[in-house]
């Protein structure tokens, strides 16, 4: 081979037009509405599956990172909504641990309970909370498969000191699947 | 916020003196052998923990792409070896899915039992056959937390057809996990 691949990760242009950086996101509403929206816009836009999620200091609100499905797009399996919010924080803030010494306590807001992959990356950041939207039978409609993910697997990672809080507006996430699935959009990996 | 980040993933440049890209890697233990050498390489380069892994093409053996930990240098608490391995092999093929039409099955091989988020990442990427080294258990005389795998999350991937095959060269592989115990390596997401 003559060169390595490089591999890079970049969010779509829409993002700057869409997500307002500045703004405090109190509730954990307030957070879900904004990781619908950009399963939503991801939808609209073209760039990618029904999945949007976002990473935000958990006191405060203070948005850090967005992520969106970027599977097609970028040709790379790995880049669901929560691993792409979760690169651009680690990135944004130098540090491999969300949870690491002198930085304040993040959590993330993810449109529909994360796959079994994203649940372990999710361990793996240091975030102290997991705020989930439609459910994995949400997603099974679409035929979306969420992987070896069972109870025992969120009481891992509670036990592990992140809180999980599910079917946070379920319904609103829930109608962007739907949404995909009316436009015939692409089940990879299904 | 001005600027948006931008993830780049690159393999450190010992990787060009190491890897012998042209030759054909036949056998499972001759795979693992490769998986063994570039988790070891990263320890004794200082480039990151000890895991290693790789894709090939399951008949013949070609080498596709590498993958090594890269958590600590890039700062990024997704980069496992196994995910390295799979992002380059995607971006080299230009296909999110290494089990696409008109591809050649694809193995992967990887020197410790997978932790949960690569467990789900190898069923994303379409590989038909995972060849493990080292057991979780060797790594957790480590304090390395393998996550949320179970049993059942083996089944799971066999069920959709893909083939595991644990325990190859496993004495080899965890000897290279004690080499990075000895040297007191970094316990990230210990």
């Amino acid at each position: 081979m003559t060169g390595f691949p490089e591999v890079r990760v970049a969010y779509p242009a829409w993002v700057g037009d869409v997500v307002d950086w500045g703004r405090a996101y109190e509730s954990p509403e307030d957070r879900m509405k904004l990781a619908i929206r950009l399963s939503r816009e991801n939808v609209d836009r073209g760039t990618g599956g029904p999945f949007g999620a976002a990473v935000f200091e958990r006191d405060g609100g203070r948005l850090v990172s967005v992520g969106m499905n970027l599977v097609v797009t970028h040709r790379n399996s790995t880049l669901h909504a929560e691993i792409v919010a979760l690169m651009m924080a680690e990135s944004r803030l130098g540090s491999y641990s969300l949870g690491a010494e002198g930085l304040p306590a993040h959590d993330v807001a993810a449109s529909c309970d994360p796959c079994a992959m994203c649940l372990g990356a999710l361990l793996w950041s240091g975030v102290s909370r997991v705020l989930c939207g439609a459910h994995r039978e949400d997603a099974h409609i679409l035929q979306f498969d969420e992987g070896p993910v069972f109870p025992e697997s969120y009481r891992y990672l509670e036990k592990r000191g992140i809180e999980i809080q599910r079917g946070v507006l379920r319904e609103e996430a829930r109608a962007v699947l739907e949404l995909y699935r009316d436009r015939d959009g692409v089940i990879y990996n299904g």
